[in-house]
């Protein structure tokens, strides 16, 4: 008998699968993953984001869930060849519930799924007018009293939020907030997006002007409109500025720019928010059901207090408002920290001729770029994966099929090459005095910003001028003291100083939860970010998903978006879907909804 | 011996033609050419939008190119599959020149071409700047006194047009000078546009409120950044103008709104211009190498002179100044002429409880917007087209491979099944008194938007408000006098009138010329527009080619561009490359430079 290919391989198990899951048998379908199988859910059948670990897991979400979501279609992606390699035979899948149509991805090992994502891309019924079923724009025909397609336009950013409520607000107008803005707009779900910026896209234009993304452009596309192939490879920030402006602009978003809010509490009794806001100088209250921190991942400054800053004569700020170097000619600077911020602070200061010392206090990860590029990112964000066919919608689930307790294994042998293929860059940026890591586990980049977010430097430049000394290095040593016109630091030295920049990050997002609605409520949703690893600054117990993002949290109708722009792009698709079918009363059962372990 | 496949059939004709092409045989090299070969080339060959028609002709042409065009590679496209049906094999070819690389597409019929496209796509060494060849963005490594790219660009803005002079000027900011500039911008041109308007898409948003586009979105691409898949079939000006006004914007354009040319005048020593301009009321003189008027393919428009125009008490105006409805309720409005805008303008009137009489003094040709989708456009232009793997770019190409001697009799075909298929809509609208043709030859829209750009109405609901008599229609009639309340008409009949629109059409794009230039070169370069086909309003003999648009003319460095959103982005990329060439001094030999056969 011929040995079986992949294809039948794939569409066997499915069809196994998918009995097991019409009988309602959890255990039978659990039984057909490994011992250490993975179901990643992204909203089909969880209606949360969830990585099931093992059979009992597994079977314990499929009890729970299985009698809820009708019958499950699984089957092979018509439009995808499964693949075999390594033990591992994988292909596309496309499933159904009885509310959504989507993707999923398998993977199988021993005859066993290894690993198994399911998504929901769309709702039955609440499909997106695209394609095919795109606006036809001119309604052709007779009217009377028709409004044009500007009237009506001009109506609804006149009514929303004075005479009509937003069904969904979103605090924060960056790349989070109008990616999901544009998905709900799409879905038809009315929207405020707030900004304490006048224009979209200031929150990057603001920033320090040497400012490029560190990410390519492969990697950040938006939804619906990806950026054009002249598009450069590491956008600088007005441009992305512009991208943002013009994308919230095309997509029609009711964006309020220069607009603040003051206040947010729930009302129980009416299941809905009130929200207060001060829109160029007016008040305004909103009664929103849902509520979206779109607050920028990174949370807020985080300005250390060293005793005696109130003494120093010079300016001092924190990385988030530093203007660039232009005002600091002339001047000696200390930029404390050694993270992406303060690289980039220190390089262009020191382009431009100031006398610059990086105070590394703990430290780095350090990947070049072209490196990251080459051996993290390409097979599949890069020109050679669009040119496989490798769509970005493509390539997100590939990512997002890995799960998170299988991610830092393969990301340590990615990193183990890096390091041997720059060993030469690393041996003299330590010779120079710097306190390199490669995290916890040596799992490299992403691992530090799934779990932290921060910890690494993604090098375009600024690791030579420090392996060469322009950029001075003071390593391994605290701030013990600000005086007027220097810094005296742990090993008893002293620096002098005219200007300190603090490049020392950011807070959870969680704080901006304490500081809009309250202590209270920021501590029943606890900590955002982070996977529970056990590694620094990422605590225990293990969760398995980032913490409180784009999923329910332990408040009703209080969620949490952000991230890089890939993530703004790939899961605000999830959290519109969640908020669109909590609008059309579609059942939304969460399975495993979070429990706190940590408030900050 | 089997028979040999398509592929084989294209592959052995374009061994023959190379190795014709490479000995310099330009008559064995016709040869293969049927007795009614067709060769359109855009400018690969000809540095002109030539069409060779016979073998005698295509001989000439060959005889005076071979020898300038270094050796000819002719292959066909590995990414394509040839076909063959009704007797014609085709398929998609790649050329390359000593100068440039392009696609093109050849039909054969009894082993002979029957059809040959050539086009250049890029210049060899100008390649333009995007997928694997897009800029970095950010300059990694160390650069004192780098400048960022807001810097670059806000200099660059500060500076062309007055430090430095723009080696092309595009008078006319619409989606001709966008779509051109956007071209030039990547072919590393310095190139200012000016627009009369405040804002890129004000040309748009300035019409009529009800106005959009009539062609489907499918048609409508711009360059480098294809409309999202949400966006509408048919979409309403004002989001038309916004999308414009972000292309220029993203697209890194120099765009100047508010400015106006005052006068333009060649330097037969310099070889340059002189351009007296007025930015936002500040005379500025550009003196650029390369004119081109985008000022509208439908060139100024064109107000009747009607005796006693003067005597007129109420509002009267051309369309293109046209409001919209809303001021004129309650009045009786007159709308003379009978195509697009007349429609549009008498549908909006009609709809908001105007009063409103349609003037029809010559026949129309009407076509349901629906009609022409599914049975005009919707092979090449449509989401099924799409679908198919029919990209933009090559459904131009493939549409441009239709000689526009051939043109003619398949249109005929594809409106005798409109007419059959619209009869009872056709008989309605006659039995309600109105004029309709097809053309002169029956060949529909297309050919009458070719040869004279008027005379049509794509029907999106007018048409059925003057079969139900709800516009009045007053037809076959000139107007004799206008006086002060009333229109009377050579019937003898007297119209009451409040308002008179003039929905009469445009005149030349040579027009232009000679307000902005002079009579003497207005009148060296000819009529623009239309191809010599002895129909109404488009005077033999025959030319092949549309007068004057996107090629050289008889005036040096004076160029034409405009048409609708298809031909501004097609046509654009070889009038870019017609520039690009001269700017960087490589060898142009035109031709068969058009003549000039008719005034205006």
């Amino acid at each position: 008998m011929p040995e079986e290919t992949p294809s039948q391989t794939i569409a066997h198990l499915l069809e196994t699968l998918q009995a097991a899951l019409r009988e309602g048998n959890a255990a039978k379908a659990a039984a057909l993953f490994g011992e250490d199988g993975y179901w990643r859910d992204l909203i089909a059948f969880t209606w949360n984001i969830k990585t099931l670990e093992g059979r009992d897991q597994i079977c314990a979400m499929l009890q729970s869930q299985l009698p809820q979501l009708g019958p499950i279609q699984l089957r092979p992606d018509p439009d995808e060849t499964p693949s075999q390699a390594d033990g591992v035979t994988q292909g596309w899948i496309l499933l159904e519930t009885a509310v959504a149509r989507g993707k999923g991805y398998l993977r199988l090992r021993d005859g066993k799924i290894w690993t198994l994502l399911t998504t929901a891309a769309e709702l039955k019924g609440h499909e997106e007018p695209k394609g095919v079923n795109r606006p036809r724009g001119a309604v052709h025909g007779v009217h009377t009293q028709r409004r044009t397609w500007k009237e009506e336009r001009e109506a609804e950013a006149r009514e929303l939020g004075y005479q009509q409520q937003p069904y969904c607000l979103i605090i924060g107008g960056g790349q989070g907030g109008i990616a999901l803005g544009a998905r709900l707009r799409q879905l038809g779900v009315p929207t405020i997006i707030i900004e304490r910026n006048e224009r979209a896209g200031d929150s990057w234009r603001k920033r320090y002007k040497s400012l490029c993304l560190h990410d390519p452009v492969w990697y950040d596309h938006l939804p619906y409109i990806p950026f054009p192939e002249n598009w450069p490879v590491f956008a600088p920030k007005d441009k992305i500025g512009d991208w943002l402006e013009m994308c919230a602009k095309v997509m029609e978003l009711n964006y309020w720019g220069s607009t603040v809010c003051k206040s947010a509490s729930f009302d129980e009794a009416t299941q809905k928010w009130t929200v207060v806001v001060e829109r160029e100088g007016k008040e305004v209250v909103l009664q929103p059901t849902q509520l979206v921190l779109a607050t920028g991942m990174s949370g807020k400054p985080n300005v250390p207090q060293f005793p005696g800053a109130e003494n120093f004569r010079g300016d001092q700020h924190h990385s988030s408002r530093h203007p660039g170097p232009d005002p600091y000619r002339g001047k000696k600077v200390v930029v404390v920290g050694s993270n992406n911020s303060a690289h980039d602070i220190c390089a262009a200061l020191w382009e431009n001729g100031v006398d610059v010392t990086m105070l590394q206090r703990s430290s780095t990860h350090i990947v070049k770029s072209d490196s990251l590029m080459e051996l993290a990112l390409g097979d599949l964000y890069s020109e050679r994966a669009v040119a496989s066919g490798l769509t970005t919608g493509k390539a997100d689930l590939l990512f997002a099929s890995i799960p998170y307790k299988v991610l830092p294994s393969m990301q340590k042998q990615v990193f183990d090459k890096i390091r041997e293929r720059d060993a030469d860059f690393y041996r003299r940026l330590e010779e120079a005095g710097f306190l390199l890591d490669f995290g916890d586990d040596d799992s490299g980049l992403f691992m530090k910003y799934l779990r932290r977010g921060s910890g690494y430097y993604i090098d375009v430049g600024a690791s030579e001028l420090i392996a060469e000394g322009k950029i001075r290095l003071k390593s391994g040593v605290d701030v013990k003291e600000i005086r007027a016109h220097s810094i005296l630091l742990s090993d008893g030295s002293e620096l002098p100083a005219d200007v300190i920049v603090y490049a020392t990050g950011y807070g959870s997002m969680n704080g901006w939860t304490a500081d809009l609605i309250s202590h209270e409520v920021a501590d029943k949703v606890g900590k955002c970010w982070g996977l529970g690893s056990a590694t620094t600054k990422d605590p225990g117990p293990w969760e398995g998903e980032q913490r409180n993002m784009w999923k329910p949290t332990q408040q009703p109708a209080l969620w949490f978006h952000g991230g890089n722009l890939h993530q703004s792009r790939h899961y605000s698709l999830y959290l519109a879907l969640q908020l669109k079918a909590r609008m059309e009363g579609i059942p939304t059962p969460v399975y495993g909804l979070q429990e706190v372990h940590h408030l900050r």
